[in-house]
């Protein structure tokens, strides 16, 4: 913005990450709003307004060699969408900001169109219209809009000591998907098959709207809380314990993995990219010991109770043979 | 996003124009909710949500030479702000996605939601928080949601012939105000204290909120086909006409204009800027004759009728000695 150099001793955005101008941001806002996946507005006495926005950049959640345009709108879609299911919302619609270089073929915009709209259908989510805008770096900005009952919203603040915590699905195979995709030739291990379903786990990652539902008619009146999986598990777990002031402990043998991801890289990496991969979009619940139980056998599909909520404030890692202390340096930062 | 050569047959972005891209992307959304300045979505049977989205882009909508990052974070609010009173609605709250380089100073982002703030601070809408990423480019994504009463909703398309057009307030200021801030030499004939209000009219636009209240009051059940002056005066009765499936014929002499634009470039120039400069934020309405001498007496600051809706196509400017078919080909467009 500035073309004057910038002193030595100014802090700029890429000293204080993501996570630390946020916290500085947050001074503008409402403190009960901010601080979750998405922002709570109440409508009515029966029903709450979810809202959140995300933006994807090109060369930073996508690129040209990962990433078609149908499956950049894909991606955008549901990253928003896993933001609304983190919150037990069910979503309505969606604006969209398209930042554009004015090279870019009008099909690419057309594809980026049809990618989000496929991912949108099956919820019947709408898109809204929008802006677009000539920019030098393809920019994509997508607020999400949806709707939840008055007072079941779930909220990362919620956890408890005792809490079971649940994922919804495999971890990790976003990563190697992700992998196979920058380095086709790295794979000496895996069919065909097995590849294209690792590759379309991180194409086409489907948010998990369907928990919804089910946890509402299994636990009708109780707290939950949750953040979805797209900064990795333990950085979800880690959002969950600092913002309701508790710890965790996570057993390394009961996160969900793909067996195709421990043939590709073998145990130890398949385990760090199951613990920090990120972009699962899957779900992180805590919530009562009987009801993960009843959630974990209604969804199916490889969900578990991968850990409890403890007081305290340290995630432990337990494996077989030793306990690890996990820390966030290993997570995705967008900075 | 692609490497390789846009072939010379390939339609591309920048050929189509922002116009053109935007009904191809029509195609995705539901025909009854796009095409107006917001999208407007039933809440109950009294209320109606109003959502609308804007991307600013360093270089394009802004840049350093006649924007400080709090004078962005103002027009990026003031954008949405006049896009929502455009539609009659009362704001309530906007997302903030904001693409930055990792090069920026803390202290630029900080200022940007500092000039958000006091754009949004008169009207009590509230942030409630959005994305930040890193991009080459920066990036101001926001989305502001309002509400309207129920059928009370001022939409393009209500336009009708015999409708007096009203401008809310002078037009081609904010042109001038650019042009002194872009060449501060240019000035020979105007006072300190008439550049200084010129530049401020540029850099910190109100959007007419203040206008929404005092009509509903005016006409309670009364149609009003509106649409705000962002792309320039004419672009805004284009929009309208097209919308509506009519005509107009716009006064050049009744089209407020502000004395010191006109000490600083002429007559003539001061009218090209007052109908096609852009960047006023005022809004144009359509209404019923004695229901738009109402509305112009009651709002003042050189509000004013500048026209008329009539049967047909053509949008037409009476001068002192001329007719004139006016084209939106000098109006803004993006790419």
């Amino acid at each position: 913005m500035s073309d004057r150099e910038t002193s030595p001793t100014e802090l700029t955005v890429g000293t204080l990450a993501e996570r630390g101008l946020l916290q500085r941001l947050q001074a503008f806002c409402p403190r009960e709003i901010v601080g979750d996946d998405a922002a709570v507005l109440p409508l009515d006495s029966d029903r709450v307004l979810v809202v959140t926005s995300d933006m994807l950049v090109d060369g930073v959640h996508f690129s040209d060699r990962s990433t078609s345009a149908a499956d950049a709108g894909w991606r955008a879609a549901a990253a928003n969408l896993s933001d609304l299911a983190a919150m037990g919302a069910t979503p309505w619609g969606i604006t969209v900001a398209l930042g554009l270089r004015s090279d870019q073929p009008v099909t690419w915009v057309e594809e980026l169109y049809a990618g989000m709209s496929a991912c949108l259908q099956p919820s019947g989510t709408q898109i809204w219209g929008g802006d677009i805008s000539r920019s030098e770096t393809a920019t994509i900005a997508i607020t999400a809009i949806g709707q939840a009952p008055a007072n079941r919203v779930w909220q990362r603040s919620a956890a408890q000591p005792g809490d079971a915590i649940v994922a919804t699905g495999i971890h990790g195979a976003s990563r190697a998907g992700l992998e196979l995709l920058l380095h086709p030739e790295s794979n000496l291990r895996l069919e065909t098959a097995a590849c294209e379903r690792l590759r379309l786990t991180h194409q086409r990652p489907k948010p998990r709207l369907d928990v919804v539902p089910v946890l509402r008619a299994i636990a009708a009146e109780s707290r939950t809380a949750a953040a979805d999986s797209s900064d990795g598990l333990v950085d979800a777990v880690w959002q969950l314990c600092a913002s309701s002031g508790v710890g965790a402990r996570l057993d390394a043998t009961a996160v969900p993995q793909s067996p195709d991801v421990i043939r590709y890289v073998g145990t130890e990496l398949a385990l760090e990219w199951a613990l920090y991969g990120g972009e699962d979009f899957e779900l992180v619940l805590c919530l009562p010991p009987e009801l993960a139980q009843q959630l974990v056998a209604a969804i199916g599909g490889g969900a578990a109770i991968v850990g409890e909520i403890l007081p305290g404030s340290e995630v432990v890692l337990m494996q077989a043979n030793s306990t690890r202390v996990l820390t966030i340096d290993k997570t995705f930062q967008h900075f």
